[in-house]
C-alpha cells in the first residue's frame, strides 16, 4: 500500500502549478514508517530556505537544518524547545527520502487528534512528496463508476481521484448491485462506488462531503415485508404468518416524489409513500488494515442507514488514510426509522457531490448537518451504547465549536437535543443525536470559557 | 381492598337514575373471588326477567335460571353450549351475592384480553352491583387535589370519582412535590395526583384520556445540568467538570411559550427554550398488587417522560382495576428526547382532561394519538427490548383496527414508521414507535383479510 499511495501522489504532482523543481522550500507531505509504527504516519511539512539554512515545521515539531546539494540534515525540537529527533536524507525535484529519529508520532496521532507523544525520539524512515493544491477552478467531473467496493478497506484501488471543490456527477447501484437499467453491475450486499481518492486528505483530517443531489435514477424500488428480529418481539414474529411471495416492488414517480406498489394487495391499493431519497451506505476507508463488508458500519461510516442523509445535507468523516477513500451506495427512495424490514425502498441513485478537507482536525466519528440541525452519529453493539457514543461526540463538538462548559452543554442538550434511531438491523446499531441550529445561534462565544 | 371497591361502587350507585329497587333485571358488575383467583375478577352481567325465568349474559357466558323472591339459581353455558358452571344466591335492591362455580375467569382474562378459559368450572363467590351510567350531561369538575400518590398502587384511596365525559379542571405538583406557589405539598420523586376513580372502568377495558390542556401554572422551572449515566459515555462523564453550583432555573413566559435562564452564564445569556408543556408521569394503577414508586414505568404507564404528551393528545391505558385509578404529575415545560439530564424543565401544571372507557377491549400497553400520528409506548429494561415491545403493540394495533396481514403491516411500518427515544434515565427504558395517520387513511379495510 505504501508504494501505491506514494505513486499516486507523485503521479498527480504534475497537476500542481508553479512548483519549482529542485527546490527544498515549499509545502510537503511526509510519509513516515518505522519499527514503532503499526502503519505509516503522515504529517504536513513546510520548509523555507535561506542560503544553506533550512527552517520550518515538521508536523507539530520545529525543524532547523542545512542543505548541501540535495542532501539535507535536519534537527527537530518540540514547541517547548526539547529534543524531538534528527533527520538526514535527500530532497530532489518533487520528492525526498531519508531516515533518522523523531518523537510525537504513532498510534493516537492519527486516530483522534489526541497525539500520543513518544517519550523519546523513535527510529523512522521518511519520504516527502509535494503537497498538491487544487486546480484554480473547481472542475465538473462526470464519473461513471466501473469499480465497486465489496469491503470498506484502505487497500481498495481508487476508481477516481478528485480535488476539493470539484463537483462530481455520478451514480451508485442499489444494495443488490443493480444499476439504473436493473443490470447487475456489482456483487450484492451494499456495494459502494469507487472508492474516490480525495487529493490532499490525510489521516487526522476531516473529509467534508456536500451531498448536492440524491435522486433515484430508475422507476422501480423494492422493499422487504418482514419485520427483522431486532425490530419486534420474538413472540410477534413467531406468530406472524408472512407471505413469502409478497410483492414489495414500488413504482417511483420521481417528479412527484411518490412511490406506489406495483401490484398492491386490495388493502394497500391506495397506499402511497412520500419519497425522501437517501444513501444508506456512505463511508471513508476504516482505520488501519480493517476490512468490513458492505453491511457493516462504524466510526468510518458505512451502512449508517440514516434517512436524513438526503440531498442538501453535508457530512463529515474522520480521515484515516491518504485520500480518505470516500465511497457510497445503498440508495433508498424512502425508509422508516430503524430500517425495521431490513430494507428501505431499495433503488439505484444519481448522485452529485463535492468535497472539502479540514486539515489537522479530525471528528470523533461521522457527523452531518442539514439546514436545521447539527447531527452526530453513534455506532455500537447496542442502542444504548450507540446513543452514548453519539451524545459524547455531540457534546464534545459543541464544546469545541462554542466554548461551552460541561454544565452549559449538558443544560443545552437536556433542553433541546433530539434522538433518532437510524438503524437496528445491521451488524452494529446506529443512533443519531442532534441539536437545532436555531439553539446554537443563541450561544455567545466567550473566549475564556470552555474546557 | 375488596370491601373498599365494593363500598365505592355501592356508595355512588345513588347517582344512577331510573334503576328500580328489588329488580333482578338490569346491567350489573360481578366481582368474583375464589380459591383459583389470585385477585378478584370483574365481569359485566346483563339479566332479563320474564315471570320467574331469568336469562342473559354472565360475562362471556350465557346465563339461564330462576328467581324466587330474592333467591336466584343460575346455570351457565358457553357459546358452544357446554357447561360453564352454576350459581346460587340472592339479589336484593342494587346488590347481590352468592356462590357456585364458573369457568373462563382468572389470570389472563384481566391481563391482555386473551382469556384463559379454565377446563372445568371453578369455585367462586360472587357479588353484584348495578352498572352505573354517567350523568345525562357531562359535568365540569374543579378538582383541587389534596391527596398524592408516592406509589403507583391499586390500594391507594381515590382522591375523586369521575364519570366518562366529565371535564376535570385540576393541577399537579412538579416532580419535587411543589405546587404553583412553590409550596411543598407532597413528597418528592414524582408524586401524582389522586388517584382518580373512573366510574364504569373495569379490568380488561381501556381508559381513554383526552388531555385538553397542560400548562405551567407558575413562572419558574428547574432543569439539571449533568448528563445522566445512560445519556453519554463513561469516559465523557469521567472527564467532565460539572459545576455543582450551576443554576438551571428558568423564567417561563407562558403566554409567549418561551423559557429563559434566571441567571444565565455569559455564553447562555441569549439562550431561549421553546416551551412544549408535557406530563412526565401519567398512569393507571399497575396490575395486581404491584406497587412502584413515582420514577417507575411499565405497561400501566407511569414515568413515561414522553415529550409528545402535550395539550390536545389522547392517551389509552389498559385497565387493571375497577375505576382504573388514573393519576399524573411530573410536568415539564420542555424536555429533550431521552431526558438526558434526568429532568426536563420541571414545573407544576394546570391540567384539564376528560376520559372515556372502551369496554371489553384492553390495549397491550400505553398508546397515544396526536393530530398526526398513532403512537405506541414500549417499556423494558433496554432500549432494544423497549423498541421491540413498542413495535409489537403498534403492529398488532394496526392489524386489529385495519385488518392488515402480517406482510402488509410489515411493509407499512418499514416504509413510514418513526421511532422516538422518550426516556433513558429511569428504572426502565421507554421508546415510542408511531405511524402517520395520513398513511393509515390510505388503507382500505378488506373484511376477509387480516389475521
Amino acid at each position: 500500500m505504501l508504494s501505491r499511495w506514494f505513486a499516486t501522489i507523485v503521479m498527480t504532482a504534475a497537476l500542481v502549478p508553479g512548483v519549482g523543481r529542485g527546490e527544498v522550500a515549499g509545502k510537503w507531505v511526509a510519509e513516515l514508517t518505522g519499527p514503532t509504527l503499526l502503519e505509516p504516519a503522515y504529517i504536513r511539512v513546510t520548509l523555507a530556505r535561506t542560503g544553506d539554512a533550512v527552517s520550518g515545521a515538521w508536523g507539530a515539531q520545529i525543524v532547523k537544518g542545512t542543505v548541501k546539494g540535495s542532501s539535507v540534515s535536519l534537527v527537530l525540537t518540540d514547541t517547548a524547545g526539547r529534543d524531538a529527533g534528527a533527520l538526514t536524507g535527500k530532497i530532489e525535484g518533487d520528492a525526498g527520502e531519508g531516515g533518522g529519529t523523531m518523537s510525537g508520532i504513532g498510534r493516537g496521532a492519527g486516530r483522534g487528534g489526541a497525539g500520543g507523544r513518544a517519550p523519546v525520539p523513535q527510529e523512522v524512515a521518511w519520504k516527502l512528496t509535494r503537497e498538491l493544491t487544487p486546480p484554480a477552478k473547481p472542475r465538473d467531473i462526470n464519473y461513471d463508476p466501473t469499480t465497486f467496493q465489496a469491503y470498506y478497506y484502505a487497500g481498495n484501488k481508487p476508481g477516481i481521484h478528485i480535488f476539493p471543490g470539484d463537483i462530481v456527477h455520478t451514480w451508485a447501484p442499489d444494495s443488490a448491485g443493480t444499476d439504473k437499467n436493473l443490470k447487475r453491475v456489482a456483487l450484492g450486499g451494499n456495494p459502494t462506488i469507487g472508492p474516490i481518492y480525495v487529493e490532499g486528505a490525510l489521516p487526522g483530517d476531516t473529509l467534508v462531503v456536500h451531498l448536492i443531489k440524491i435522486e433515484p435514477n430508475r422507476k422501480t424500488a423494492r422493499q422487504g415485508s418482514r419485520i427483522q428480529q431486532f425490530g419486534v418481539t420474538p413472540a410477534y414474529n413467531l406468530a406472524a404468518k408472512y407471505d413469502q411471495g409478497f410483492n414489495g416492488e414500488y413504482q417511483l414517480d420521481n417528479a412527484a416524489g411518490i412511490a406506489v406498489l406495483t401490484a398492491p394487495t386490495p388493502a394497500l391499493k391506495n397506499f402511497k409513500v412520500t419519497m425522501k431519497p437517501m444513501l444508506g451506505c456512505i463511508a471513508v476507508a476504516p482505520p488501519g488494515f480493517e476490512a468490513m463488508t458492505g453491511p457493516h458500519l462504524g466510526v468510518f461510516g458505512g451502512n449508517l442507514d440514516y434517512n436524513g442523509t438526503v440531498s442538501g445535507t453535508t457530512m463529515f468523516f474522520p480521515v484515516f488514510h491518504p485520500g480518505a477513500l470516500f465511497a457510497f451506495g445503498d440508495g433508498h427512495a424512502a425508509m422508516a426509522d430503524g430500517e425495521i424490514t431490513q430494507t428501505g425502498l431499495e433503488v439505484s441513485m444519481a448522485v452529485d457531490f463535492s468535497v472539502e478537507v479540514i486539515k489537522g482536525y479530525q471528528t470523533q466519528g461521522v457527523r452531518e448537518e442539514d439546514s436545521d440541525y447539527i447531527i452526530s452519529f453513534g455506532v455500537a453493539g447496542s442502542l444504548q451504547e450507540a446513543l452514548k457514543v453519539s451524545t459524547a461526540q455531540l457534546a464534545t463538538w459543541i464544546k469545541h465549536d462554542y466554548g461551552l462548559s460541561d454544565s452549559e452543554v449538558a443544560l443545552l442538550l437536556g433542553a433541546v437535543m433530539k434522538i433518532e434511531v437510524t438503524e437496528l438491523v445491521d451488524p452494529e446499531f446506529d443512533v443519531v443525536t442532534k441539536v437545532p441550529k436555531s439553539s446554537l445561534a443563541m450561544l455567545i462565544k466567550i473566549p475564556s470559557s470552555g474546557n
